[in-house]
């Protein structure tokens, strides 16, 4: 190793350190143990323009292992990305470009939010799925103009994490050779050693997922990194996954190989110690770089400006050769037109025939497929239930990247990670599908697409006991309410095709909110009075005879057809009540508060809602005395119509419920 | 393979597919390819006795690929565990003991509720794991009172699924040899064949965990089968895994080795087909089981009355032998006494000083190890933060079984498996911990708990944004309301150290639900007024003034000590309030009209809840009008004080809120 190249590296440990010690929080462990490989990488292997963070042909670097992110940092801050001193010292302060763990929009250069551990392997391996799929569609003999790499940094805890076994699995299945994983082994964890809980072959179980496997015995010897990060690109088939030997804590004495190295600042004294062990050359000034380190890291930097220049070029070029690429280049890179959508007639047509939304949805996914040419998806291995299939495209696959289809199989959380992964990667519009009682497999991805805020569109069928005889396990019941809770996250439940229509528009034209579509596997009638309303989270559906009307029915998806019977029924008895359907809580809660007197007059207290899932969360819409007709125990194994009849999803029900508080 | 054993074999097949296909639902494809494993080891090497399926040293059976469900029901009905041939015809119809998938409670003989994949393979480690930990204990020399396997059938699905994963991987380290699995390898999934997403080679990722694999080539041969299956037995150190290679849909012609054949009957003309093709003695009729059949099963069923009598002998002279080890026997299988910990000063004792509910926590469980001697449990390899480490316990591991204290390694959904799979073994008190905001790794799992009415306590520290400067991805926002939407969960989220007493007091005297105790990171005040009345969910803890007064402050955990504060505050200005702490909504619930009346009278309309989490779910205390000092959006990195002023969580922003209410 070169001393510059020794003194760089420390300056990454040393300024890490540092900004810990000052902030009296965070984790000093890796980034004194990972230096070197990130710095090996980030100097010579990977392709990246700090001047333009957003090149689309750079590499994509992810730290899934995101507690290093000081490490992270310290490299933005050497390679040039714009984060100054001053923000290093502001590491874990409010407000600052350093939070705690990387933050995808908060951080020029930071690709995705890590910190939820194992999370980043799959959002890499969504990256490069997006990566093949671009390189299939848009190379032409000669100009490679999708050509990256995706290098993702992972420690124990990832690779202990299940849903790095359905990632890695699915990376090998599809011969993901840009996707290269660096292995932080420190066989450490913050509960010690990593034998006391780890002791599997982990090369040998990666092996087994399909990738080339190489070790890097010593993880100071930049060397020998160098050599491994280029045996990785030079497998053209395969994935590949290098196990980097490293200490944590390198350096620091008191603390290195220990788990209290992991989580904690080492202390002024260790920092100074640290500093002397490394041979750093100021032990009581802080923040104190040589000027020589930042030149050293400039003179990389010219070299990426130099080929993100070249790549400009060969654009250009490209661009006047194949015009119609350009075209569909376009359209891969921009949003859907939200105007002509809207008045897509062909868009928002239904079937007057009763019909499962999960069938409306699928047929929308069918109209939009052509109109939105980077959609791309699937299932986790319930794409015919799902409806989630869109006919007559190709599926993704090791020998046809320009397939569109994915099985994903039975990988629901790594299904969303590859999701994320492909939306931050650029240039795709991923949605995926599942049961949504499963949707509690993915929750901890559906949590970072709402922190990210990626558009991302969850398609989750069989929504109620209308699932039937799978029984309890399949029947979601507090699942509405888990993901109404979650910011960001607009929940729509629709009532019919038009509204599923409604639910899609809202989807696919989001910018920055995922979109939950929790769709029927039973067939429903198409509610009269159903319509576009439904854009605004709640709407008259069908309206009292009155204008001093006695109640309010608020119902959401399969019980508002249900609630609709029950206004006729009640009719009869002489009362008079409005139905509300409310497809989504979250979108009508942000409309103004006059439309919401409008839909939800406050004098009408006499309020009923409706839902074949938990009464949490109803409490705002029908007040402390109001009355739910929902679900207030898990489900059973029986066929659908029993169900609803025996949790009292009828007319009958609902109409005595109303009665009963009308006459209260 | 002798032609009654076939027949045996073949009356698995048949009469699963014609429950199949009387319910007109359900999943013929692994009954037809499995039956053979399923007979050969419930007839020949399993040690069970239907007479008494819950005889404490039989072995435990898992059907990780629950949605295989009849043929379960099939073997239970054949071994003679009581299923009746009406019972096998009432599959999946309403309140039958054949529901879609195994349930637990439901029907005896059934060991786990299983249906989402993998979790079977993570309760059948817990099961092992309490086997291994209860031999160690409690075995003698010549007294082998606890010996005996768990066995899990399991599928593609199960496989692909991360948690498995994480549970064999956790298997391979504690070296667990009675653990068993056969994997049904029919290379079908529900999107064709697995070859399209599921390349891997599984022997190898399970080998690399530690794991003896044994392939059985033909999945009809019954002796191959019980040479794997003793060849498993052998192997002492190992857990073992047998990949069995099987068809789906096996003996169907127009549906064998097709995805068709997984989750959908067969149909009318195919089932007639199947019979045929097996060489079934009746075609037309069904439900036409032949006496031999009967008559063969209860062959091997007399064997098994035999093992358990022998067993019974057994037991009866170790008592006599060990009368201390029987003490601590029954201790292990009987609940704590209730009422003497109701009375327990040491118990409820606390420090006056202020202190993180953590920490409250951790004292309170080391407190109770040694009065409850059975309590087992551990963190996601975060016991120093989670405060969950028994001090002077052993740890489990492969060299002492009879440690308490559990090493999870990052594998929080594993972790909840094998707690559920503890649990429902017997003899363990199982308990798990993480941080909040990784509930959602787990959340598949404690749904399990709670639909099985296993009563797990999940210890969750670090639950709001008091975590700090980790960030919003360590911040805990909507995971309160998810916990609580979910049925059968009590969520416990003490305001201090005697509330957190409370909430073990519920955790550890449960007999039926679950419960999640939510801990502060941050140190909290000792609030006066908090008590045993925490029991009932909610209560006063801080009285108004007057009768009349003007409205009230609802809070929970680390906010209740803010209300109380923002009491003072308002009583300066002449607003007279009330403060409710409330730290289980789901106990409070369930009290009397009265006392809720009591706590919270319906007259008073001014209400606030402050918590440091979504407001959804609170309405139904606060009412449409009400209002919340709550978290609208994810958190942010900044020390944890910085960011309870930045959201509100002040006495002079909730003294604000309550002022604007009462004044309006």
């Amino acid at each position: 190793m070169e001393n510059i190249d020794l003194t760089c590296v420390n300056a990454i440990r040393v300024l890490s350190a540092e900004a810990i010690q000052k902030a009296k929080s965070g984790h000093p462990g890796l980034p004194l143990g990972a230096a070197p490989m990130a710095y090996e990488l980030w100097a010579r292997h990977m392709k990246h323009n700090p001047k333009n963070p957003k090149w689309f042909d750079r590499d994509r670097f992810v730290l899934s292992a995101g507690h290093g992110s000081a490490m992270l940092y310290s490299l933005l801050h050497f390679f040039g990305y714009g984060l100054t001193m001053d923000d290093i010292k502001d590491f874990r302060q409010i407000g600052s470009l350093t939070p705690g763990h990387p933050e995808y929009g908060t951080t020029p250069g930071v690709e995705a939010t890590t910190g939820p551990l194992g999370s980043g392997i799959g959002m890499a391996v969504g990256m490069a799925m997006a990566e093949a799929h671009l390189a299939a569609v848009f190379n032409k003999p000669n100009f490679k103009i999708v050509d990256h790499y995706t290098y993702v940094l992972a420690g124990d805890g990832c690779l202990m994490e299940g849903v790095s076994s359905e990632a890695l699995s699915l990376a090998g299945t599809f011969g993901l050779s840009k996707l290269i994983v660096l292995y932080d082994s420190n066989k450490i964890s913050i509960e010690g050693d990593t034998d006391l809980t780890f002791t599997e072959d982990v090369e040998a179980r990666v092996k087994a997922f399909g990738f080339q496997t190489i070790t890097v015995e010593d993880g100071n010897d930049l060397e020998a990194i160098g050599k491994a990060i280029e045996a990785a690109k030079s497998d053209t088939t395969r994935p590949s996954f290098i196990t980097v030997k490293t200490e944590i804590g390198y350096g620091c004495p008191a603390k290195q190989g220990k788990a209290s190295s992991h989580g904690e600042p080492l202390g002024e004294d260790n920092v100074k110690e640290l500093k002397k062990t490394l041979g750093w050359h100021s032990i009581d000034t802080t923040f104190d770089i040589p000027q020589e380190v930042y030149d050293h890291y400039a003179g990389f930097t010219r070299q990426y400006e130099a080929a993100e220049a070249a790549w400009d070029k060969l654009f250009i070029d490209y661009v006047k050769k194949y015009p119609e690429a350009k075209e569909l280049w376009d359209k891969y890179n921009s949003n859907v037109d939200d105007k002509s959508l809207l008045n897509d007639n062909n868009f928002w047509a239904v079937s007057d025939k009763a019909e499962a939304t999960r069938a409306s949805s699928g047929n929308i996914l069918n109209n939009l497929k052509d109109i939105v040419p980077n959609l791309m998806g699937g299932s986790a291995d319930l794409g015919p239930s799902n409806k989630s299939i869109m006919k007559d495209v190709a599926y993704f696959s090791k020998d046809d990247y320009a397939g569109r289809n994915i099985h994903y199989g039975v990988r629901e959380f790594a299904m969303a990670a590859a999701a994320n992964g492909m939306y931050l990667h650029g240039g795709i519009r991923p949605y995926v599908a599942t049961f949504f009682v499963f949707s509690d497999y993915l929750k901890p991805m559906l949590r970072l697409s709402a922190l990210m805020r990626l558009p991302l569109i969850y398609i989750f069928s069989h929504d109620s006991i209308g699932v039937g005889e799978d029984g309890p396990t399949h029947q979601p019941i507090e699942h509405l309410a888990m993901l109404r809770s979650l910011p960001r996250l607009n929940v729509f439940r629709p009532a019919d095709a038009t509204e599923t229509a409604a639910g899609w528009y809202t989807a696919i034209t989001s910018k920055s909110e995922p979109t939950a579509l929790v769709l029927t596997r039973q067939n429903l009638p198409q509610v009269k009075g159903s319509s576009k309303e439904a854009l605004k989270g709640a709407y008259v559906i069908s309206e009292a005879k009155n204008p001093d009307f006695d109640g309010i029915i608020i119902a959401t998806g399969s019980e508002v057809s249900i609630a609709i019977e029950a206004q006729e029924e009640l009719a009869k008895d002489g009362v008079d009540v409005r139905v509300v359907s409310m497809p989504c809580m979250d979108i009508f809660d942000k409309q103004s508060e006059e439309y919401k007197e409008q839909v939800l007059p406050k004098k009408v207290t006499a309020r009923i809602a409706v839902e074949a899932g938990t009464n949490f969360g109803w409490g705002r819409y029908v007040g402390v005395s109001g009355v739910t007709v929902t679900m207030q125990d898990f489900g059973s194994s029986a066929p659908a119509s029993v169900l609803f009849k025996k949790y009292g999803f009828t007319k009958e029900n609902v109409a005595k419920a109303m009665k009963d508080l009308v006459q209260k």
